[in-house]
């Protein structure tokens, strides 16, 4: 949940909006979005993997795939963590995503790197972060896609990194016992444990996100340590929806302030 | 759950019990189970498991570690198998579970097989079974443990058969596409995952069983399938208790006729 602690006003600067652009409010400590709806909008999935994620103060915190920030934005908001990096491979991204770091007056504590993530093991030396995100693109492969070069695509289909590029580099620049964070599909858990094993990444913690209570999940939240002992904890599970319709409480505290 | 048909009245044999033993009503068309508290009665564990696994008509069933024969005898209740076969290395628990055989009369569909299940491939020739069941030893190797080779310690312990064990003959006497029915720890999910993809036992459905709705999951129900397509289900959760502390009526279908 967000603490209720106004930021401290900073000199104004001047935010150019452009063509499909739109700016919404993140309802936490004022922080302020600009989205571009031909590219991607942030969803639930962002808010929830911002508040599953655990930083601790002084923590170095690295969000993979940044897209238009939201992470890094909800995360400095959130948390007590020194610095917050987000990486993303798109130009035009990256630029909306620095947009929005001048936006909510965060210069001084994120960095957008416009950068393939398969690099990041190369740029960032090992134990570089404590924490690192990731919200990838979910679908395996390129099944069904008219243009595979499109930004909205990139988001979601596996194109510039697989599970395996994420969860790779992911466990290559944090530090012994630092965490990954991750929300994806339910219907790949088996291969996200299989390739966290591969690379010394040890599940601790997963939650399932269900619509309903009788409804199957639809993303899963994980934790996991590198070079942690083995022994999952599978949380209470977080159910969206009312059976009349209406959000449950449990997912409204993650929108409160 | 159980289908509502009484079983056919058959030739009264007389059954002895030993110094420990009591006889309980299983709830389910008219079975009983001779249980000796001495060695190990069957729990929630064993009712969840037979009601979550699927047994068409006329499949061959096996269940693993079957103990005093709990499963097989609520799985010819509840299901239209061909037949099932109950394998136990404990001398004691196999004659109990024969004994429990005749009390109910399902002679000619149960037979109870006194054999270590690591032997159970060269036993049985692979696609012997459509179905396995599991309720295995939940705790890794013996520690804290006064007497080993105790009973109860047996059956809660991996002492004399590991996960592995488990899942590797599993896997060995399963026909292709046959079905894979385990309760375990949620602790132990990841290993899981990991043995069950060495001995090609896709996991297609998890179930979490939690004590209550804001609970960690104490149990989970898996479903494999020998040579499936990866791809898992979570499942809705199973909550077991009400905020008052009664049976929720998720629960409560499980033991209903």
């Amino acid at each position: 949940m967000c603490q209720d602690i106004q930021p401290q006003a900073k000199e104004r600067q001047v935010i150019q909006l452009k063509g499909n652009e739109r700016i919404d409010d993140l309802m936490c400590r004022g922080r302020m979005l600009i989205q571009d709806s031909n590219v991607f909008c942030f969803g639930m999935d962002a808010v929830l993997l911002a508040n599953y994620a655990i930083v601790n103060e002084g923590e170095r915190c690295m969000d993979l795939c940044t897209g238009n920030g939201v992470i890094p934005i909800l995360l400095e908001a959130k948390t007590r963590g020194r610095s917050f990096t987000g990486l993303e491979i798109q130009a035009a991204s990256a630029e909306l995503a620095r947009r929005n770091v001048i936006l909510n007056h965060v210069e001084d504590k994120i960095e957008i790197v416009q950068e393939d993530l398969k690099n990041a093991s190369a740029i960032y030396k090992g134990g570089a972060f404590d924490v690192v995100t990731v919200n990838p693109p979910y679908i395996n492969g390129r099944h069904g896609l008219v243009n595979p070069s499109a930004p909205k695509a990139v988001a979601r289909h596996e194109i510039l990194c697989t599970l395996e590029d994420v969860i790779r580099e992911s466990a290559a620049i944090l530090r012994d016992k630092g965490r990954f964070y991750m929300i994806h599909r339910p219907q790949r858990l088996v291969q996200i444990f299989s390739i966290c094993n591969k690379y010394a990444l040890e599940p601790k913690k997963v939650k399932m996100v269900h619509p309903a209570a009788d409804k199957d999940a639809n993303m899963v939240l994980i934790e996991a340590v590198r070079g942690g002992n083995p022994q999952l904890t599978v949380q209470p599970p977080l159910i969206v929806y009312n059976e009349d319709g209406t959000y449950t409480d449990d997912l409204l505290t993650h929108y409160k302030h």
